[in-house]
């Protein structure tokens, strides 16, 4: 199929697909649009058209792979509720090619106010928007402390594991995270 | 005072100092390790022979910035004295220079491992170290709950300011730790 028949979708498709794979062989430093338009067969203008930056690029590509794969279920226990939403963030987010990709796009964020921006408005704030109504649910039917405040739930829930991702760098896995969600049912206080 | 009559020590803080000055003027990207040569009057390999890159001179000169900041004081409140140790940190983290230099070390730690094993090595595994002394004291007092996973109190206290400060990237204010701190004390679980 030459260029000129693909239409919109399948270009845009195929551009995300070479960031991808790209991205995995090469590492974020070393991926370039040029690289990435010759991989899609399209020419570097057909990439810039759509995309202002190689992080703009990115970031679509990585979201094409966590769609839908970070909702909530709601079986009525919210700690197993949390548990596998958790456990299959962090599948996404520790595995390849997201957790590689993911963590040189958030350093990038830290240079560059347009990707933070983008990576707020398009990945974290829709997460968190699905987790405060999962909590939301359990706190109405009394499985959450009345009291706990909502605003923080996500930094609470997701800001250990991003620690690990980013700062220690340690395996994130299963069992940690259920360690984690754990800890932070039970709270750090003494029992009254 | 020439170069040659300089000794070791002043040459070291004067190359910290200038590192400080230009990353707080240029940002990280634009710091470069002649231009501090430069600033700091010496020539660059005298740099070279004590750091071997960009990121393990910004790590050292920053954590000459943190030294003995983030001691916990032992009142015998623990809560407070978290507080007030988190405090002192978030001051540290989100102040400049300290703040956007840090994000920009977390950033190159995405791409570099070297960079992430020094950050871990002598930033924060000694802050850890530090937390987990203090909250070990505290559980001994049955102030914190028997059943507190201390190998969690790092990731757990400090990822939600981690979080916002590398990925919401929103102000980072003693107002929002406390309210973070209270939640974590109280547990996000029902009272029994």
């Amino acid at each position: 199929m030459t260029n000129a028949r693909r239409s919109g979708p399948d270009l845009t498709e195929a551009i995300m697909r070479a960031t991808l794979e790209l991205g995995q062989e090469l590492g974020y430093a070393k991926l370039s649009i040029e690289a990435i338009a010759s991989r899609a067969g399209v020419g570097k203008h057909t990439v810039y058209r759509r995309w202002p930056s190689k992080g703009a690029l990115l970031l679509d590509s990585l979201l094409s792979l966590s769609e839908s794969a970070l909702d909530y279920p709601d079986t009525g226990d919210v700690v197993a509720d949390l548990g596998r939403q958790i456990h299959e963030a962090v599948d996404l987010l520790a595995g390849a090619p997201f957790g590689p990709l993911f963590r040189a796009l958030v350093g990038e964020a830290q240079q560059d106010p347009g990707v933070a921006a983008a990576l707020n408005e398009r990945f974290i704030a829709p997460q968190e928007d699905k987790t405060v109504a999962r909590l939301r649910a359990a706190r109405d039917q009394g499985r959450l402390s009345p009291d706990f405040d909502l605003d923080l739930a996500m930094a609470i829930l997701s800001g250990p594991l991003y620690f690990r991702l980013l700062v220690t760098q340690e395996p994130l896995t299963h069992a940690y995270v259920d360690r984690v969600l754990a800890a932070l049912f039970a709270g750090m206080g003494p029992r009254p």
